[in-house]
């Protein structure tokens, strides 16, 4: 059995965090799908999803790790180009990678208790984004 | 064809490496799914799942790059605010991810020769890691 | 329904990075499965797989940013134990990962307008490399 849908965010930029745990679990509800595998994709290039315990710490720690070691002021070809200014976010998302595919079990995805599915948003300026969510199973 | 079943792994702390390559392979084998898919997920957020050729010198290559990016010392907002001394293992996790998905030929992970599954734990104290592994097929 | 077949490329070294979205949407159309997931593996241990816009300005700066972190000619115990001077190139593939699961609609993968997959080749000669895909759906 296959089941898709999306969730739409409206995020705002600089690589802020969303936790979409719930958003997957209502969509995993709505398959009837009770074990197999949720999939979740983020829909374009400046945007990446992992998973995080999502308290206040590391929803600071996480986005200054990045900017740490890609800074947003710093040249990139990508921006020499475009002059869009977004070149950071775009090797973020290419690094943390714009996908995870989790267990899952009883109708729910199988999470630690301080585990947390996440959008990353990488861009630098607000967007409406989308993920786009595979439930397979039985 | 869903099949479910969990690795169990007492692991040490600091970027440890774990080859849990043949205990995915135990349970695709009991599964008797022949094609299809596994995946390898980390229930908690201080661990992680990728592949790496296990030899002794990755072994220490890749957990000195992961120290050398998120040092354990440095000042963390998590640990500011939990005293738990485990940001930069949360950090390590969330980068890296906590899953992979292979594919499943012939009732086997189909890997390169020099490739394996790896659990990292990032943690800073012993911990028992449960990986849960979900195989679709057929 | 499963359908499992594998792009090979002759792949230069160097971090060098290759479109591959339309190698998958041939394997996606002969597979006759229209909704679903497809998991794309490279095999091997020294390439990885991860979503970008291929442009040229982001072809030079990811490359060059992963060299920033993991700089080619630096000490590795890999290369000191095994001398083949590709220690940097394992370690690129465990950060950015062997594979990416991506959802499949109307029988295509599901990408962003500026979002391609690639494979980032990270060994130091040329190599012919396999990406094993698994489409699973319906």
């Amino acid at each position: 059995m296959v089941y898709q849908s999306e969730i739409i965010i409206k995020s705002n930029a600089f690589d802020s965090l969303y936790d979409i745990t719930e958003d997957v679990n209502e969509i995993i509800n709505k398959s009837k799908i009770n074990n197999g595998i949720v999939n979740v994709f983020h829909i374009g290039s400046t945007g990446s999803i992992t998973t995080i315990e999502f308290e206040p710490g590391l929803k600071e720690d996480l986005p200054e790790f990045l900017n740490k070691i890609l800074p947003r002021g710093q040249f990139y070809k990508h921006n020499a180009t475009w002059h869009d200014g977004n070149g950071d976010g775009h090797l973020k998302a290419s690094l943390i990678g714009p996908e995870i595919t989790c267990p899952v079990i009883n109708n729910k995805v199988n999470l630690g208790t301080w585990q947390q599915i996440i959008l990353i948003d990488s861009d630098n300026k607000p967007r409406t984004r989308k993920i786009f969510i595979t439930v397979i199973g039985e």
